[in-house]
């Protein structure tokens, strides 16, 4: 293995485990680099010197941010080049700070950063596809939107605090979790978070679609179930109102996102149901915010997280060889 | 003609009108199927038994809206494969069962249920091909689209009640429709209706805007009074406020998309000045909308109406082989 | 040189000061007919006589509008085609008068008028080229947003004062500009402009930040420098509040706005730098726009500023011919 220090940062040359890791530091500095547009791991440096004087706990909230979303894409296995230049680095780095900035700290809020900061890597990849088209650059759209998401959601979910610097307190949020999820909650919000597809909070409609998705593809009968599931459960451990979680309200979006994507739009394999599962979590939380947002004008979210995640996940499949398509 | 089962549904071979009758109950039944992604007929039958389970009026919505938007579908002679698949039933489906469940039930809530379920198809279409790009799912996004510019426009007029069940009541909503409409609103909103379009609430000034268009075109001139007549009739129909339709607001966006697809982009026949009528008419709910969405803000629409409904029915355009684009 | 009359307006042959002037004037006339579709100077001319039947304000407005985009889109190079048909010249036309419509008349007020009727030039540019791809018309779109930033950014800025005419005063809008500016609000909020691009709001830190970007690139430190300063003038001479100016709120969109199109996207020239600025000016408005459109939920604008106006100045590059992109 050869290191050398070109103007830009390292050039490495050769295999193993240390090469591999120098390249990923590499990669990381340069994606805290690009949040001002520099593929600069010296750059990268001093932006985390400068973040680590003002603030150790942003300073190590940049460092993880963009570990994970640079992680994340080498796990899905981009485009090497892309992922060397730090492209996959910055939107994560600028989540990660974000979060930190408006959430109080705590367990929750740096699983949320973790997951944020990976999901923010799949909205890359879904932008980079979309832009394509113009050859525009994605910029740090995916840091915005992931961001968004996560504090619209702290509106529905009673164990996401914000710090007072969120701008004027537009939503009202519940500072403690709303009633006591029990073993009937669960039976019954699993069931009608099935009917909940279309508007019937009845667990025994429920049931009678489940024969019907059993009668047409056994795959999706399980993800429609396995999605009902990972809904409540992601619903209940943020907090949310347990009579949401009963009525099958986080529910019905998660149901059509696993259907969706482990058993129509995607070739099942360990990866891909991975994917599928990671996109029908954030489908809950994605469901909490478009459900707050569209508070101020008294409007239902309906099926749009379902539309938005699935685009987004299917969207981005391109850039990532271990997901493929089902029609390619 | 010969009537077969698949493991999907009917599989029908020779033609007449019992033919046509079978296909099409099987196209609404996929329709009812792919509210789950499911194209399949036995699943659509099992998903409507679960609906007329828990409600008899959902069931009957899940069946007008499916029928209707497929109805659409055949009248504007989409590419039969997707007809068949229910391609163009789902969100039809879903706008008939939303509108129901948030709206007070009525004849104008069901006249809005085959209303909106018909735009969804023009949606359907408009999406496929804006999505075909990236070889991208439409999924339910022409049902969210249109039922929440239905519910929004409940905001303006005064004879569409919304259900206490949409959240928070975060527009305020006259209960009773405000003024009385005379001969001279509706003259004095035909003109001023023309005069808005350039922010002049002045009849005179319509005057000479229709002057200006029928130097360039007739059927410029044309169009801009039928659409001015029509954004008035249908804003008076649905409850708007009388000096609102007095002042030409509920005029100026219709104005424009009837000159834009019954002069400007689309080849004239019956068909397509048909089609510019829908569009038209959707413009006035369009308007209520977007006005009613941007009140959080304290912004007004102005041409965003005409501009968003244009672009749909535009894009639809090809989908469609009854309508031909001017410049094809 | 030769003056024909058309059954459309002008027709000109030959060159020199005078047919380019006449030929200017026959594009604004145009222009104003395009407002309603017409490729028409008679039409146009029409337009404008009703206009100023109502109100010589908007008459005068109309012409401003129409000129000062026209103008822009020359000056720019756009298509002669596109340009003689009046196509620069609708948005604005409509620009004009919906600013003057709703803002109190006034210097600011002008100045705003002709720096947005400006930027709708850009707006237009970006939307042809982002809708060629399904041969869509762009409409008034571009009037629609570039007047929705400003209208929403009079909620940030004291010195921009809406008439009472802007739908329910949804945002609330303080009547006197907050705190006075000194030379240390200038020289914190420089440096803490270019810090705050890690939501960092301290000067030592974004001295840190420039000496990183000088290592990598010397012109990204100076477009940085140069952006905070820009951004931090214009929300000045608008009237924001001191302690957000101190702070470097409105300062880190125009720096990234900055680096990005003077020192990463664009080949260096005088046009592309005048380009560059006029999106850094227009970045410090949007924020506010974007901030205030935001507060009812209570949302941070984050970089959304930047990336919007990077993503619309980027898209219009190639309709310049001026306008080199970096990759070309």
């Amino acid at each position: 293995m050869r290191v050398q220090f070109s103007p830009t940062g390292l050039v490495l040359s050769g295999q193993g485990p240390i090469a591999s890791a120098l390249g990923f530091i590499d990669a990381v500095l340069r994606g805290v680099g690009q949040v001002m547009l520099q593929n600069n791991s010296y750059a990268g440096l001093l932006f985390l010197a400068g973040v680590f004087y003002n603030s150790t706990l942003f300073g190590v909230g940049v460092l993880v941010g963009a570990a994970t979303s640079t992680a994340t894409a080498r796990l899905l296995a981009v485009d090497s080049d892309q992922l060397r230049a730090g492209l996959f680095g910055f939107n994560g780095a600028l989540v990660a700070v974000g979060l930190l900035y408006f959430l109080q700290p705590g367990a929750l809020t740096w699983a949320c950063v973790v997951f944020a900061a990976a999901c923010s890597t799949v909205v890359m990849a879904a932008m980079l596809n979309l832009m394509s088209v113009w050859r525009m650059p994605v910029l740090t759209a995916p840091f915005v939107f992931t961001t968004l998401a996560v504090f619209l959601a702290t509106a529905r979910f009673g164990r996401l605090q914000s710090t007072d610097l969120l701008p004027s307190a537009g939503l009202p949020h519940g500072v403690a979790v709303e009633g006591v999820v029990t073993a009937s909650t669960v039976v019954e919000g699993l069931f009608s978070g099935v009917a909940q597809v279309f508007f019937q909070a009845s667990p025994v409609t429920g049931g009678l679609f489940l024969v019907g998705l059993l009668i047409s593809s056994r795959s999706a009968a399980a993800a429609a179930l396995a999605g009902s599931l990972i809904g409540l459960l992601v619903a209940w451990g943020m907090g949310a109102a347990e009579p949401a979680i009963r009525s099958g309200a986080f529910g019905f979006n998660s149901v059509l996102t696993a259907i969706a994507l482990a058993s129509v739009f995607l070739r099942p394999s360990v990866a891909s149901l991975t994917y599928a599962g990671l996109a029908t979590m954030a489908t809950t939380v994605v469901f909490a915010a478009v459900s707050a947002a569209l508070a101020p004008v008294g409007m239902p979210a309906m099926t749009l997280p379902f539309v938005l995640v699935v685009w987004v996940f299917v969207l981005a499949a391109p850039l990532f060889p271990r997901i493929s398509r089902a029609e390619d």
